[in-house]
């Protein structure tokens, strides 16, 4: 396997560097080639990605990423430069986004729900494809739009997707969107789910406007299997899908290219964190996971499952004593004998 | 006062009833006109909302409604034929929505946080306006887009609002938006914010990503005072703001024309709620609390101040049975005295 390393900014390379030593250990002989992309690199540079950073990076067989993003570079710069550029330019269409409760793992929600659902999250349409614009600026007279643009094309190979999950689950699909509101690509999204549905018929599907769908995040998460969103619906959904599932410090995702053409990303769905940087505070756990979406996706299912079952011991006996990044790999690799 | 009462669907007609005999108690003599809108005058008539009943309503100090919805009826049509299009014909720019765990109620958050903030929600702007389409529908080729439209005179004037608020606050005002990656709104949002500060120098201004305020809102929501924000993140934070301090069966809205030029709307946030209407299950303490947002916006602050402690006192003392829509009237106005 031919990894590519993107450790990034803040407690990027500190959690990267664990989840590689967990890596290394259930499979060795992991080929990696780390690539210097950041907000470092930018100021450094004045670079983002650039089309022979690309290059490179499509020639591996996926893509391992701490996180990216610091308070020196102007909001936006390094995010559609460089993050959502590789979305993009790696067609990365299936954001997904598993959401657990382990074991052991205190939900801010009383009563600590059971909580097991996965959302694929659309990655290269919507909200997210920098349409729009702004004229004017500055003057009493501004305006600013945003365009979300929805195609069928790349709307139904996401529902698909999702179905398929949700057949391989529990057999349950909720599409969240706010059709009631935004009627053009609210009905797009209706018909096509309700296309795709009938090549799965044991599979029952629901639908969720997306505010209430983050009351019953609130109120009644195990309601959910697989849920499938728009772009910036899934961003929203899975923050708050990290915090009652134990905090974002344990949440992993993976950007995938589902045809294959492309190398796939795996990534915290954390940011970079700088105020804790490099204090060893950071809770590696979400990158460990992440790894974990990246064996199964490659089809290192046993290798993925081992690493699962030693998160899930470390979890469920750490206690209330802070562990530090180290300790937290430490204890992992010891679970994994 | 005259005011306009549209008691809608579902559970709207039950709990308004409540509201205004409520209002009747502190302030008698206020004059009613009932407006028949909602799902079945469309049924009946085809009508949603005629030029002249938006005349009609202008007649009035201020509009009262329950809830408009019902499934039979195609999503989009309800509320973009009459909700949204009163909101932008009556100018209602200001969409206010205070969050407050009251003493007694419990908060579905481990530990009962301390929650006492204002959501100001723009509400004529952002990807509300209708702007958008859809081309080679029912195709394979179809492509859909919603517009986000955003303009200086209509970001700033709910900024100055919102600022005001947290003025005679905790003084305490925080910008929610994703100018990450909505980077031509969301600079405008940023700047709008900043330039209309100086005008009130001992407000201090935080700024959260949407994903990031919805985590917060489940695991530190007392960080809030007053906040700020869009007309589709306010949607959504302002249902999870609900639902995080003890439901939207208690969480009141205004749609106020800041400018006094039209009457403002004061409405519960919950839905019709189809599934439960008729059974004297619907909790009428949003439309009452509603009826306290209209009283204050009216000036009457004393009848307000005698309400919000009624509900204070009957919400302390229900503890765990089930009450009724029509006993938790009577409780208030036997609160009342
Ligand atoms: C950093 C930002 C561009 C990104 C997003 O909005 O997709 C992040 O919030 C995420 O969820 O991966
Ligand atoms: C019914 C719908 C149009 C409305 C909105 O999205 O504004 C509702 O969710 C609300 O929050 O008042």
């Amino acid at each position: 396997m031919k990894l590519a390393v993107i450790k990034g900014d803040g407690i990027g390379p500190e959690v990267i560097d664990v989840a590689l030593s967990v890596l290394n250990q259930v499979l060795p002989g992991v080929e990696t080639t780390e690539f210097d992309l950041g907000a470092q690199r930018y100021h450094r540079t004045g670079d983002l990605l650039t089309d022979e950073d690309l290059d490179a990076i499509r020639r591996h067989d996926a893509i391992l990423l701490g996180a990216i993003g610091d308070p020196s570079v102007t909001p936006g710069i390094l995010e559609r430069g460089l993050l959502l550029k590789m979305r993009f330019a790696l067609d990365h269409h299936v954001n997904l986004r598993p959401s657990k409760l382990f074991p052991g793992v205190t939900s801010p929600l009383a009563g600590n729900p059971d909580i097991d659902f996965v959302v694929v999250r659309e990655g290269t349409e919507g909200p997210y494809t920098g349409n729009g614009g702004a004229i004017r600026v500055g003057t009493p007279h501004e305006i600013a739009t945003e365009v979300s643009v929805n195609t069928r094309f790349g709307v139904e190979r996401v529902v698909r997707d999702a179905f398929a999950r949700a057949q391989s689950r529990r057999k349950h699909l909720t599409l969240i969107h706010k059709t009631n509101v935004l009627t053009f690509a609210g009905s797009m999204w209706k018909r096509a789910v309700d296309d795709v549905a009938v090549e799965f018929p044991d599979v029952t599907v629901a639908y969720n406007h997306i505010d209430a769908a983050t009351i019953y995040m609130v109120t009644d998460p195990g309601r959910y299997d697989v849920i499938v969103t728009d772009n910036l619906f899934g961003d929203i959904i899975t923050d708050i899908a990290g915090a009652v599932s134990g905090g974002i410090g344990l949440a992993a995702s993976g950007n995938i290219d589902a045809t294959g053409t492309n190398p796939s990303m795996f990534e915290p769905v954390h940011g970079s964190a700088p105020d804790i940087a490099g204090q060893g505070k950071a809770d590696p756990t979400a990158a460990i996971l992440s790894v974990v979406l990246l064996l199964r996706h490659l089809g290192h299912d046993a290798e993925a499952d081992r690493i699962d079952q030693a998160v899930s011991a470390d979890l469920a006996s750490r206690g209330d004593t802070p562990v530090t990044t180290a300790e937290i790999g430490t204890r992992i690799r010891v679970a994994l004998g």
